[in-house]
Order: structure tokens, then C-alpha cells, then sequence
């Protein structure tokens, strides 16, 4: 192969013929364009030029292995010019957020000092940069589901039992029959990057499960890899709206190992998170040191509302149906099937009667409707109304769950496992694979202790009396 | 037609001859003083001198054209005094508040990142001098009716379904069989100057009705003159107390062409907005950089009460009752009746029993009882209390409303569309008739992805089961 | 008379012969030592010396002639001491607070830019010292009751009524059959000193009526004086133990005019009113720039846990029952009987079933019972659960009223009148009898607006149905 | 008894053999470190040398003669190395918490001033060493029920009753049949040191009783010692899980006079107290004024999520029922048996079924499982669920208590009497046993002031009519 001057591949800068340079490789890139789930306008800024930082920025080493067949790896740059980029990004002056960020890290607490969920998520929120950290902890509108999915468990408390046995207490389960060590699984959060391989070891560490989302950065077959031979693992399948693209997709995963699927419904368009939308403005102001203000005359800019977001879900199915997706779903795959994103009582029956395996209660973390129940209060109300669901499915919860008691909380009312999906992102990115494996620790040591406290040995000992929903709302202690 | 010396006008400074010079022409106004909507006392004050400043500050440029005859337009001032008085205008020195609005535009950011209603009621709040903006945002005593409007709307969640097929989704509706593009018209909004041309024209754009209102600063020719011929524009009549006056401007709006008659219930007397009446003491101490002190023997001043509001409905009809007033106008026009200011449940069945076309659901933003009931909570009542109540005629409701999920709310428990006023008033203010399409622009999508997630492809897919009224009050998420 | 020297003053400086000069004049109190209302104690302390200074701070000028026999006035100093004693108090150095509040009034804003009772009270917060407004403005335990007064009525709001006549309004009504020209009456509020006489003829000028305190400052005789010969007075006893020295207040309380007998059974132990209790430690620590601190082996000081109020509810009556107190007044007065400070349903109708005339609701605004119910809510569980007792005698509440709208609802519950005390002693303490006629006439401004905007021409046609108790907390809007 | 030299001891400096210096003195502790509440780790860290300091921060003087047999009494160290060693303690460098310490007891307010237990709190909160208000003060996971304790209280508003004889008002009642002067006791509040005795002597004084704690740093003897002849005493038991030591615990106790059995139920593991645990870390940071940071590759820090009451209840019986527990217990003991602990209605019922004397609502002050409900809304449960309860055994409450009102409130809803823990704490540190008295005093004229005016002279006219609970969040009066 050949190496390539800084002119020749300077001539490929159009949609027509769009080559990039990347790690001073040079990648033709011309036919993955319509295909690029961040949109064709992006890659073509950088056409003819070296696309190295932006591209690490966002995508797993092995992204482009993935995506692009090996004829279009053109091969490397001529050696000086080679020199001379990595001179060019090495010698870049580092922004303001990324001096930010080092610092951050220099300064943060020893792990073994990190004694709670929140205290975690206050970490990262200081060491990870202001791309990643408002695209994680970004919600919808005025993030008023994001905040009650957690709030909405403080209105439940504990009818706590005493002088119960609980001196041998074992705080395991199954889910879908397969075991872990305590009832929390990670939940598909998108877009860790590396991240992904180490929430992949920590939760295979402490054995709980973990949902795989489909928009990971890394492939199935690299997470798959980094787990276990034991290893329990799902997938969130968001379906693309060509059947035979999500069949293709299901059938690759049935086959390389993964348990069940969890077809994700709360996620079809993108929901309007703001935070997320404004960072690259935040930042580009942050360095200039100047707010950008208002020109009449100006051309006006092109704000994508999808946000982050957006791109991911361009190609999802918008018109599944119960009566037609589950049946095709069944048609393709032994797996189980879980329903990812159930927001009321009529749509858990409407799950059980179309027959899936679970459905899992969540409204995206926040990121999506504003104004959607909180999955505990759907939760409640299902216990209330329809308990005759629980015979029917498994279901799980995820949204808001910070403590042991939140845990506790879902399972008395029928819950069989929670899921969590930020708490793991915000622990990898604060302190690798050690912080998602002491998260594990800190639940697990919190939910034994409530469980003792509560009058329960074993998670079938959680019952639905032992908890009630209060008609005040509770505030933590003023301090004096 | 002679040029008048300053000598000359000075002479005509009593109520019994009282001429006053506007942009360097001389004004016989005496006949004119005891119908002047905002008081004779006002224009005496500048009886026999330039009027320019003080006239241009409240009145739209053609307000002297409606209510003067020609035969009261006396001519010129001479040259030399007109360059005299141009020059004096010229050279005023700004005021603080002038220099703060001027600082306050040039520091906005440009129109593509404003990303809410709300972000844009916090330019408006930044760039809108402090009188309009206190007259703006002002209402009546504690300001507890204007801020429970709009949390209110917090209080109502949805129960949203999935598996439904949304992809074409379909936000248009129509009000008294008017197409709209969105569930969403313009509220009448009064004293808004040249702005409410700017607010016409993006109504039009975007395909949206507007209620004008009769307190417009431009006449309902101006107004209709400024639309373009397709588009539908309904009058926000404030009945005169005089019922041939009532008759003659009620008859004059239908031959203009407006398509509806929404009259106004809900402001027969000014409410008590004391920031209103504040803001002129304000100015004057922000000015002077001293606070007016008491001194026991300095005369009273004459403070009215009423604010800019008292002068306006100070005509206004206060004896209006269902059995005379409702078969009076239907005896004088053929387009539908609106009845606009409905509080409570009791009144909407008996606007359904005087036979109106619709009601608007509206305690005037907050600018008039305080502790009226928010109209969300009215809607929720007559959807539980008496939905025959929809049957027979349309709903509408304004009031607190700043994101598609409100107005979705609304819809979901029977209302036909919803209306915004003092957000057009901001929107204009901030950026002219862009600000105006820029936030149709916003509520459309956020309406269109809102939908989409509660699983409605169509407006009349919003059904009552979708929202519930939870019994907590939800916060937005606390910053780290 | 002869003049005396201070050495011959000096020499009575004990309990069993007290002397003190007030005014240069020398009065021998011996005898009166056990009755003052305030105790011995702070009277021996200025035995034979100059006692004006702080008698002025506490007591009407006509305190003396009303308590002292004209045998104990003992004439005048010398004129050489006087003129030495007038000179040491003219030219004694101002404390603190005392500059505090004479630059304060430098600084209040001209009466007529204050629109509203809560901003009067701030004014009386900065104007008044530091001991009045800790005394006026205190409230038992952790001010809940007092804070919940005036909250209470925000969770009642209107369901108003439209197209209704109120274009002419009236808002009198008669209370026992006395005419007040709005629905509002001062309640009795003690200590005002010469308060007491602006508030009267404020009072008067206005057309309402009030409640006279037995704690007033001034005599009953002294106020009734200052009364317009056709003004309406009602007198606020505090019934003596001793039920003779109860009878002779009673029989002269009638024969000097006052038209209704307000029993006070809300009172008969002090609250702990810890910000009166704290009042002279603040001073003394203002005064010398230091706080006190602890010394082991200092005397412990003798807190006087009942506060300014402890001394004059010393005498009253605390074993009143119905079978005993009311037929016992009924029994020595023609007058109309009237029991103050009922706080639940159940008294309410004990007090109809003993045949009084009317009843107060009251807490004593907040100022006894800590978690008394407040008397909007006492207002209304009477008129869900017992409405019967409207029927039987006029009903009244005092405590947390600030605006025309908690009149309006107090009235729609079934109230007759309301009645205000503190708002009174603020706004004769910023601003004189002036102070008094303002609130009053923004009262009445507020409440006429509210009558029309509700729909009720006249005070009776406010009606239960008008108000509507939420199950929200109104706020006001947030500043933005 | 030979002088041991410090090289000598210094030998003695492992598991094996383990010497340490004491007040100049030598043990012998190998025997004893299996044995330490604290945990052998403790003392290993100053084996073989003076553990003088450490000691005393945290034992009672008796705790040596009481855990170690006189023959590892070993002597004392050589007269100049006491000496040595007494200078170098005498001489050490104050920590800066101690030096804040000291110079918050100079500031603090002479106790006359000091009007509430709040009050008192908060002086507590400034004088104590960071460690014991750590330890004192903090509560499980997010404080909630630590807070909601207190705040439910708030939710319980009085229907107070008037014209009724309290002239003559009496606070005093009987607990098990032992007169308390006031309806309150002094609840088991461990590791207080010197302080226990200062609690009881002032419990003696004021004539109320007081349930000591198993986990008191002074022994059962030495407390009862301290304690009047005629003063009752009970004891609250943290039941071993070796049977037998259990017995002899009891018997022991019973012999020493205690007249009841508090058995603990609610703490057989360590709640999730984080500002405890964190307390050292603090500290540490505070000397160095530096923050400890994250270093990947120092060794792991081991933290005791336990926290200081994690050695406290590692013994303790984790299995006990009310089946088994109750009958050994009668068996063993004539003692009345109160389990303190009961955290809902169920519980309650329970205790009723097992014949027991008496149950003591309590959740251990918020310190064990978090969203446990408050003692006040279990009462009030109880008594609408379970109104024969109270006919079948005495009922108390602890948790939250700070005023008087609070204390009247249970009294209506059915408790016998309610206990103070941390509050007895707060004041003896602050003003040792003058403290312990200030409080009761406190307690005791709020008690009969509340009691007066609720209408009550006895605390048998207390009841559950007196008391509503309302559906509103109370809130103390907002500052002008």
C-alpha cells in the first residue's frame, strides 16, 4: 500500500469522493456517509483532512473495523506528514474544559471514601467533560420527570417488622432465571465509549446482570468478549424500521450469546433535553470567554432539536404495534422478550396479554416525556389495580433508584429486579471498572442492612404491606 | 395651511383650547380631551408644547388618523421651530432605563438558542423597558393566580402508551372550523403597539388564529390590513357600557372580516397590579438614584390605583348578565359568540345554556381576582363534573401555558385549542415577528414529539385516561 | 405643695416607701407597689430616682391619674433638680436602636406609595423599636400558628362568577346591628400607648368599628373620648379572678358607652413568646457590642418566661366555664355577649348552645397556643360540619388577614366581619391616624375589586360556594 | 509492684503479647482483644505504648476495672518515664477541633437564655467535638426519617378547648407505676461518658425517670450509684446472642434495682450513619488543611461502614422472635418487659399478643433504617386502627420530641409517655448536669402552659379529639 501526501487525499473533500485521515491512516469514507449515524454534514468538516480528534472523541477504536470494509482502508500518510500531525495534536493547546477535567480528576476523593450513589454522581459530575456530563445527566424539557423518578420514592416508607429472624440474610435472585447476586442489573446506557467494557468486568465481578444497549459505541461482539464464559447478558434492541435490518440485528445477537431482548419502546424520536442541545455552545463560549449575542443579519444557525440523541433514533421503528411487533419479534428468536419502557397500567396488561416474557417500567431516565409517571408510582399502581400482572411476567423497574431502601422499595410492591443505567456511566468515568464495582458493594451492602432492618431474610420475605405511600413529602434533616 | 410659531400653540394650554404638537405638527385636541382613553389630565400636562415623546411611547403612528378629524390637524410649526424641536428630541439624554434596554439588546443571543418559551420570557424580561414590562408581567396583588396557572399544569402527569403507530404525526386542528396548524391561537393581548403587527404576520406564517383585542394599539383595520387574505383573525370585544357604542364597533369588526366574537367577561374592572402602579415611582427613583421619601406636609399624591388597565376598562360594561347581554349581541351579528373569562364550572354550563359557540376558559393571566382557579384545574373540573359541557360547545383555555406538554395536557381533557398571550407580546418584543415564528416554531415541536411519545399521531388521538392529577408537588431537578 | 429636693426623694428608695419622680414630679407609689400590672420589681428599681424616661416608653399620660389617688402626688422637685433632671434627660446619649429607628423614619416611603398591609408591616418593622416590634410582633413556640394564620387562607380559592350586575358595589354590613362600612373591625390590640387614640379616631373617620382592649394603655375613658359621638366601641375584657372587681370593669365599661362585651378566653396563661422574652438581652447586647456569655459562677438570672404579656394576664380569670361565666355577665349586662379566641367546632356550638351573641374565632393571633388551628380552617370545618350554628349567633375571625380576597373568603364561609389588630398598631406606628385611614381605604379598594371580579353586588351574596379549599400550596410567582 | 521502663512495655507490642500504658499504668490487654467492643485493631495501634489520650476520648474512668481482672493490673511505668510521658501529653499541640471547642464554650449564652431545646441543640452542635456530634447527631442514609420524626409532629394541629377550670393544672403521671413529675423520660442514649451521670442526677432533681442504656460507657453499678435512693431507673437491654450471657445480664440488673426491661429490637445491625463513618476522614483533613486525594495505587483504605456503632451491635442477637424471645425472658426475669422499637401497627398488635408491659414506638432516632415511619404517625395509626391497643399495655413514643406541644400531642393520640434521647445529650455537653435541668424545666412549663390552653388540667383531660391532622405542610413564619 502506498503512503499518501496531505495533497492527495486534500483533493478528496466532497460527498462525491470524502477521504479522511485518521491516526494518519488514510479511510475512504465516501459510501459510509449516508449511513453515519451522526449525519453525513458532520464528516464532511473534516473531508480531505485529519479527522483524528474528534473522531476519538466519540468512537471505540474498533468503530471503523466495524463499519467499513477493508477495501476502503486506503493505507498510511507519508511519513513526514505522518510526523507532523502528530506534532499538530500533540502540541494542541488543551481547552479550557479539558484543563477542567484533569484537575477534576487530580482532586477527586479516594474511592474507598465514596459512600453513596449520589456521592458518586457528584464526582463525575466535576471530572467528566461538559460534552459527556450534559449528555448523560441531561432529561427532557424541564427535567421534571428525570428529577421525580427519584423523588417519587421518598414518598414511599417501610411498615418495618421486628424480632424476625435475619441474622442469615441472603439478598440473591433470578431474573428470567438466571442468577444474581443482588436484584439490581445494569440498565442499557448508550455511548460509553471504553466505559462500556468496564461496567461489562465490574458487573461480572460482582455478578448482577447487564443490559447491553443497542447504540453502545462498542460492538456486541466487544462487550460480549470482555465478559465471562459465565457471564449473564441482555440486549436492548432499538428496531430499526426495516424489518429485515432488525432481524439481521436479532439474529446476530441470539447467536453470540446474548439471554433476551429487550425491545426498547420509550425512545422512537428523541426527546427535547435542552442541556444536551446547548452543550456545544456552552463550550464554544466557555473558550472564547464570550457569549455569542443576537445578529440580525446573520446567517441563521441550524440547531439540531434531536440533540445527541437524535441521530441514534433516526432509523427506529415509529409504528410498532402489540399486535403486529411482538409476533414478528417471536417469529425470529427463542429469546425471551422484555418490553423496555412501559409507562402506565393499561400498557402492563396490554404486555402481559400479548405475551412477552417482562416488561420493564421505565420512561427513559427523564429523556423523553416530560411529565411521565415516575416508574415506582406506575409501579404502585399496578400492585393496586392489576396485581394479577405479576403472575403473568417478570417485572423490572429502572429510573431514579440511588439507595438500598429505593431497591427495597420496588421489590416489596412486586418488583422482581431495578435497573440502574446513569449511576454505572458516572462510576466508570470517575474511577474505571473499580467505581462500577463499588457501587455494586455500596447497594449490596445497603440493601442487606435494610433488609435486616426491615424484617427480611430473603428477597421473597419483601411483601407488598411492608411498604406504604405517605401523603406528605419528606425532606432530608436542615442542617443547623 | 399656515406654520404655526411655538408662540402660537403656547397660548392653546387650557382645557378649554388645548393644542398640543406631535413630530412638529400642531393638534387641536380640545373636543378630544373627555374621551381620551387614558385620561384628559395626561395630555393637559402637555397642553400648548411637544407631545412627540410621551405620544410615541403608548401610541401606534395611525392613532391619531382614527380619532382626530381632519378638520383638528391645524399644520406645521414653522421650519425653524420644527428643527428646534427635532433637535431637542435629538439630543434628549437617554434615560438609565433607556441605556439598560440598549445594553440588554445588544447582549441577547441570537435567536436560533433560544430554546423555550421560558428562556424567551427571560430576554423579554432583560430588553423590554421597565414600564412595559411591569405592565406586561404585572398581576393583581400576591401574583398567586398568575404563578398557579402555570403550576397547575405540573400537577397533571401523563399515563403515555407505547406500541402505537405515530410516525405520521399530525399536530393541525381547527377552531370554529378554522384550520390551525397547531392546538395553539394567539390571546388577545392589548397595548402592544406596533408589535401586534409583528405578532399578525408570524400568526400568518405559521398558519396560527389570532384574537385580537380591542384595546390594540393599532385599529382592527390596521390590524386586518396587515394579514394576509387567508388569514382568520377573531376580535376580543371589551363591550362599551353604551350599547349603541357596543352595536356599532361590534358591527364594524364583522364587515372588517373578522370570524369571531370573543367577549370579555373577566375584566369589567382593572385588577390590583401594583407593580403596574409602582412603575412609574420606579423610574423616577432609578433616575434620580434617590428614594422619594414621606414628608408629612407635602401634598398627597394622587395614586391610581386601577394602573394602566383602570383607564382602559373605565367604559366598560359592568351590568353584562346571560339573559340580556348573551340574545343582545347574538341580535346584532351572525358570527359566533365566544365567552371569554370562564372561572368555574357553574358558569361554563350555563354559557353552554345561553347558547354560545364556545368559552375561553381564562381569569385574564392572573391580572385580575387573585386566587381565581387556575384553568387547568376549571378544564379538569368540567371534564369530571359535567363533560356534557363539551357536547355542546367548544373549550379553550389560556393562561400558564410554556410547553407543548401544556398544551397536550389541555387537549387530553377536552379542550378544542389553547391560547398564549403574553409570550407573543415577549417573543415580539425580544426579536420582532422572528421572535414570533420562532416560538410557534418551538411549541409545534415540542407538540409533535410529545405526541409522538404518548402514542397520538393525531390531535384526536388525546384522550382524558392519558393525563392524571397526581397529589404531589413535582419539582424540577436540583443542580448538583 | 411644697418643691422637694432630691435628697429627700432619695430616701424613699424601698418597698415600704417608694418614691419616683416623673415629669419633676415626686408620687409615692408604696401603696400601688403589688398592683402595677408589670410588677414590683421594675418599679423599685427607679425607687427615689428619675423614673420618666422609661414610664414614658410604656405608659399613656393619663396612666397616673387613673391609677394614683391625688393624696400620692406629691408635688413638684425644686427647680434647680428639675432643671437638672430635664437637662440630664435631654441630653442623654441615644441608644442604638434608638438612632435606628429615627434614621428608619427619615427613610419610609410617602404614605401614599403604600399599597398594600404587608408592606406597611415591613415599614413597621424598620420603624419600630426594637422592643415594640419583638412585643407586637412575636408568636408562641415556632411561630406555626401565627405563620399558619395567614397562610391558611391561601388554600381557598374563588370559583367566580360572571356576567353578573356589580357595576354598583356596596360593601357595608351591620355587625349586632351596627353599621361598618366594610367587613372589617379593629381587634383589640394592647399596648399601643397613644396608638390607641389614632387608631380610634382613624377608625372613626372610616366608619368601622373596634374592639377595645382592657390591656389598652389608655383608659376605657380616654379612648371613648377621642371616639366621634356617634362612633361604635366594643370593649375586650379580660375577666378578673376576682369576680366582684370583674362586675365593677363590666358596669362601668356600659355606662361609658361601649356597645358589646368581647370575653377573652384565649388568653388566661401567657404563650411563650420567645422573641418578647429575648427582647431585653437583644438590646443589651446591641447596646454594649457583645453577647452575654456563660459564667458558672455568675447568680443565674431571673427569666420571666411569660414575657411582656406574663404581667398582665397575671389577674385573669382561669376556671371560666360556660354553666358558670356566661350567666354570671348575662347577669350583671344588657350588653351583647361575644366569646373570644374559639378555635374548634365544638366550642362553636357550646357557645350557641349558651345562648352567647357571637363568637370570635381566634388564636390570639398565634400568640398563645402553638398548632391552634387557624381560624379560616376553624371557619370553615364549622360550615361543613355543623352550619346550623350561622343560624345562632354572629360568627367573626381575627388573625393572618392582609388582604381584601381573605375577607372576601372569611365573608363567602359565613362570617359576618373580620377583624385585624396588629395591621393597626403597624400602621399607626409608621405613619400616625394617617397610617390608620390608609389601611383602611386599601381594604376597602380591595375589596369592592374582589366583590365585582366574584360576581357579588353586595356582602350577601358572597356564598359558600364561591371558595373552593385546594389541596395544592399557592405560591407566588418567582422573580425571575 | 516493680516500675516498668518504656523500653520493657515496648516489647509487649503484638496480638501475642499486648502491653499498654494507661494513666502512667501498665496492662496486660492479650487476653481482652478478642473481647473489645471496639475491635482488636484499636488497640493493637498503640500496643506497647501510652494509650492514654485514646482512652479518654472515649471510656468512662470505671471501664478498665470493669472489663480487666486485677492480676493484669501490672504497675506502674518508672517515675521518670511517667513523668516523661505526662509532659509530652501535657504538652501536645492542641488539635484545631479542640481549639474550636474551647473557644465555642467561651461564647455560649448563659443558660438563662437559652429559651428551647433547639436552642440548646444548636449550642450543642457548636461546643461539641466534631467526633460526638458526629456520632450524636447523625442518622442512617439520607436523614429522612431523622427529619420526618420531627416533621411529622408539624402535621398535628390542636383542636383547643376553652372555659374550661385549669387554674389548678398538674403535668405529673405514672410510667409502669413510677410518678414522673412530667409525662417524659429520659430515653437509652449510649456512649455519653461522664455524661450519664450528670443525666441521671438531673433526671433525680427534676423528678423524672430514666432508661439507661446497655451501651453506656459507665456501668449499670456506677449509674445507679449516682442516682438517688428513691429514684427510678430502667434498663434498656441490647440482648446478647449467647443466650447465657444474656441471663446474667439481666439477672445482674435486676439485682442492682432496675425495675424494667427495654429490650432493643430495632438495632441489630448497624444503620447507614455516613457522617459518623466519615467523622476521622474529617477530622484528618482538617488538621493536615488538605484534602485526601485518589492515588490508584495506594492501598485500599478499610472502612468501617458499621461506623462507631458497628462494634456496638456485632454481638447482639439478630434472631430473636416473638415466640421465642418474650417467654425466655419472663422466665428469667419478674422485671415488666417493654420492647422498644415498634415501627408500625402489626408490631404493635404482636407485642399486645405476647403479653408484654409495654412497647416504645421508636425508630432509634432516625439512626438505623431510613424511611422508617415516624414514631407520632404509628401512634396515630395505632389509634385509628387499633384503638385496644392502648387498653392492653402502656405505649411511648421517642424520636423528634422538642416541645412541649410535641409531648401533648401524643398524649392525646394515646401515649402514656414519650422519650428524649439526644436532647439529654445536647445539654449536658453543652452545660453539663445544669443543663440536664434546664431542659426539663423547659419541658415542664411548656407542658402545663400547652395544657392550659388546650383545656386540659390533668393529663388524663388530654384527648384524640384534641389533636387533627391536617393535609398541609406547616411552616414557621417567614422572616420581613
Amino acid at each position: 500500500m502506498p503512503a499518501w501526501s496531505l495533497q492527495e487525499v486534500t483533493e478528496h473533500r466532497t460527498a462525491k469522493s470524502c477521504w479522511v485521515i485518521i491516526h494518519n491512516n488514510v479511510y475512504d469514507v465516501t459510501d459510509f456517509l449516508p449511513e453515519h449515524p451522526g449525519g453525513a454534514a458532520i464528516i464532511l468538516r473534516y473531508a480531505g483532512q485529519d479527522a483524528t480528534e474528534v473522531y476519538d472523541q466519540i468512537h471505540a477504536p474498533d468503530a471503523l473495523e466495524k463499519f467499513l470494509p477493508p477495501s476502503k482502508h486506503l493505507g498510511p500518510v507519508e511519513t513526514e506528514a505522518a510526523a507532523r500531525l502528530s506534532h499538530e495534536r500533540n502540541t494542541r493547546k488543551k481547552t479550557k474544559d479539558e484543563v477542567r477535567v484533569e484537575e477534576a480528576h487530580k482532586k477527586k476523593p479516594p474511592l474507598s471514601r465514596v459512600l453513596s450513589l449520589a456521592a458518586m454522581e457528584k464526582i463525575a459530575s466535576e471530572t467528566l467533560s461538559h460534552k459527556a456530563w450534559a449528555y448523560y445527566s441531561s432529561s427532557s424539557d424541564d427535567t421534571i420527570t428525570h428529577s421525580e423518578n427519584a423523588r417519587a420514592f421518598s414518598r414511599f416508607f417501610f411498615n418495618a417488622r421486628v424480632m424476625r429472624p435475619v441474622g442469615d440474610c441472603d439478598p440473591s435472585t433470578t431474573i428470567l432465571g438466571y442468577s444474581s447476586s443482588i436484584p439490581v442489573f445494569v440498565s442499557g446506557a448508550a455511548l460509553a465509549k471504553l466505559a462500556e467494557v468496564n461496567i461489562t468486568r465490574g458487573a461480572g465481578k460482582e455478578g448482577i446482570l447487564q443490559m447491553v444497549s443497542s447504540n453502545a459505541s462498542l460492538s456486541p461482539e466487544a462487550i460480549i468478549e470482555a465478559a465471562t464464559p459465565s457471564q449473564t447478558l441482555f440486549f436492548q434492541l432499538y428496531k430499526n424500521r426495516v424489518d429485515e435490518l432488525a432481524e439481521k440485528r436479532v439474529r446476530n445477537i441470539e447467536q453470540l450469546g446474548y439471554r433476551a431482548i429487550f425491545l426498547t419502546v420509550d425512545a422512537i424520536v428523541a426527546g427535547n433535553r435542552e442541556e444536551d442541545i446547548r452543550s456545544p455552545w456552552v463550550l464554544e463560549e466557555l473558550e472564547s470567554g464570550q457569549p455569542a449575542v443576537w445578529d440580525e443579519n446573520a446567517p441563521v444557525e441550524d440547531v439540531n432539536l434531536g440533540g445527541t440523541a437524535g441521530n441514534l433514533v433516526n432509523r427506529d421503528d415509529r409504528n410498532m404495534t402489540w399486535e403486529k411487533t411482538i409476533p414478528w419479534l417471536r417469529g425470529i428468536t427463542k429469546l425471551p422478550i422484555i418490553v423496555k419502557g412501559i409507562q402506565c397500567v393499561e400498557d402492563a396488561v396490554a404486555a402481559a396479554e400479548a405475551g412477552v416474557d417482562g416488561i420493564l417500567i421505565s420512561n427513559h431516565g427523564g429523556r423523553q416525556l416530560d411529565y411521565s409517571m415516575p416508574p415506582i408510582e406506575v409501579l404502585y399502581r399496578i400492585r393496586r389495580q392489576r396485581p394479577d400482572v405479576f403472575d403473568k411476567l417478570e417485572v423490572y423497574i429502572d429510573g431514579g433508584i440511588y439507595r438500598g431502601t429505593d431497591v427495597i422499595k420496588a421489590l416489596c410492591l412486586g418488583a422482581k429486579a431495578v435497573g440502574l443505567g446513569r449511576a454505572f456511566l458516572y462510576a466508570q468515568s470517575a474511577y474505571g471498572e473499580a467505581g462500577v464495582v463499588k457501587i455494586i458493594q455500596l447497594l449490596r451492602h445497603e440493601i442487606v442492612t435494610s433488609m435486616q432492618l426491615i424484617g427480611a431474610a430473603r428477597v421473597s420475605d419483601l411483601k407488598p404491606e411492608m411498604v406504604e405511600r405517605v401523603d406528605w413529602e419528606p425532606r432530608p434533616k436542615a442542617r443547623l
